[in-house]
């Protein structure tokens, strides 16, 4: 990161980084990044049920982009879209617009939208240490906090389903039988996501013990310390029963090449970062 | 899974399963064991403050368990122990108890304690069908509800310490400097879950397709479809720079063979299953 003051979310202080401060970043480019690497989001938000005091969870798909601007780079600013079934009840989208927890009226411009937080974690490695209390993990991960309504706009949404289909495989999109009949397109909810806040924690290196520990020549020479570097493995892909397909697409086969150096990669990286 | 009545959670509207209900469940060892074998849980609840609408998430570590009865196994009703900093005024440890959403009391006995929703998902292959909308993931994910509070019993402090310890890589407490500290102790948060429901969804298999898109001879033949399968990996483990160990032990590199091969098998596995 050469930019001494790189394009960022404000800090408020519902996002920022409590406990070990010096990890915590919100500049747009990490958490876009992290945001657009990461196979699975979670999702929370809460439930209009005055009795429940759960917030709901659920694991959605998603990717960080800007209909407006296609061709926008990971540091803008730009919208988070998400796949993955919200009902209608509790998208909330009644005339009433939102509430906040004190029961009254947000102003329906600024505020429209179910509010919604977003978990993005990597994995990067496990850090052993001489005591359990200074185990660690190695990570990167974001929180972001945003206003989600469902994308009506047939172009934007027909947009996002193939930026979502190719985040998952590079290229996908096209070749499969596209594009979506009418009924495909009713049947897939894609919410946009107005990004109000945003930060990140990444942890990489070795294991820091304290003083007191390292100075214990016994336990030293009786604890291996050190980093399991993990990421996440790509496998042989596999056709299905009804594949018509001879031999695995050179685009799929390179995902999966690309897909496990770059995961190894990063997390050995992650293991030699101060 | 050969009980046709197996130990499980109550389903209540909260946590019953709305859409593809054919993949909910909602037994104790399928839940517990998803719970056990996820690196990372994702934690949701409500903080305090009335204007903010966003419901915190916190990335945790956390295993299945009973203090009273250590030796239960996972097809039997467990606590959820979590590792991971939430601040005593988040936890809402007033005299006041806890308040629902409505601001009333509840009962202090019955719902003492800091509500949590927990999700662990695994992501068991990515899913390549037809067309864009059939494309899937195969993964086990489980969500529980549950109220939390401070573990303050020195013993079973230590003991769900040794036993977060050892389910990140089996026996690796005993390996270490061991007892804690007295500090050590004091500035470990250890909270304990008491789950009144959960549920898990599970996909595995292969693509399904429509049956318009199956009879479309000209689209089969150009759109491979199959499972990529997918699992956490584990590199070599590489020595701090402070390390003194001679060679990896050998715990540590049999949890890395065994975690890989079971990742992989794992995940073949789920490519395979209806």
């Amino acid at each position: 990161m050469n930019d001494p003051n790189p394009p960022s979310y404000p800090k408020l202080p519902r996002n920022t980084v409590q406990r070990y401060k010096a990890r915590g970043t919100y500049d747009y480019q990490t958490i876009h990044k992290i945001i657009n690497t990461t196979p699975l989001l979670h999702v929370s938000f809460n439930t209009p049920s005055p009795d429940d005091p759960f917030p709901a969870i659920l694991p959605m798909i998603g990717f960080m982009g800007s209909f407006t601007n296609p061709s926008a780079s990971l540091s803008e600013p730009l919208d988070l879209y998400l796949h993955g079934y919200i009902s209608s009840r509790l998208m909330r989208l009644s005339d009433l617009g939102t509430k906040n927890k004190k029961g009254e009226e947000e102003n329906e411009e600024e505020e429209q939208g179910l509010p919604l937080t977003i978990s993005a974690t990597h994995l990067d490695g496990l850090v052993l240490a001489l005591t359990p209390n200074a185990h660690s993990y190695n990570y990167r991960s974001a929180i972001l906090h945003g206003y989600a309504t469902p994308v009506l706009n047939n172009e934007e949404k027909l947009w996002a389903m193939e930026r979502l289909t190719n985040s998952v495989i590079p290229d996908r999109w096209k070749q499969t039988r596209v594009p979506p009949t009418k009924a495909e397109m009713m049947s897939t909810q894609i919410l946009r996501v107005r990004v109000v806040d945003a930060s990140a924690k990444v942890r990489a290196g070795e294991p820091h013990d304290d003083r007191k520990d390292m100075g214990d020549e016994e336990v030293r020479r009786r604890v291996w310390t050190g980093v399991v570097p993990t990421w996440v493995q790509y496998g042989e892909p596999k056709g299905a029963g009804g594949n018509l397909v001879d031999g695995v697409p050179e685009y799929i086969a390179e995902f999966v090449r690309r897909g496990n150096e770059g995961g190894r990669r990063d997390a050995e990286e992650a293991m030699r970062k101060h």
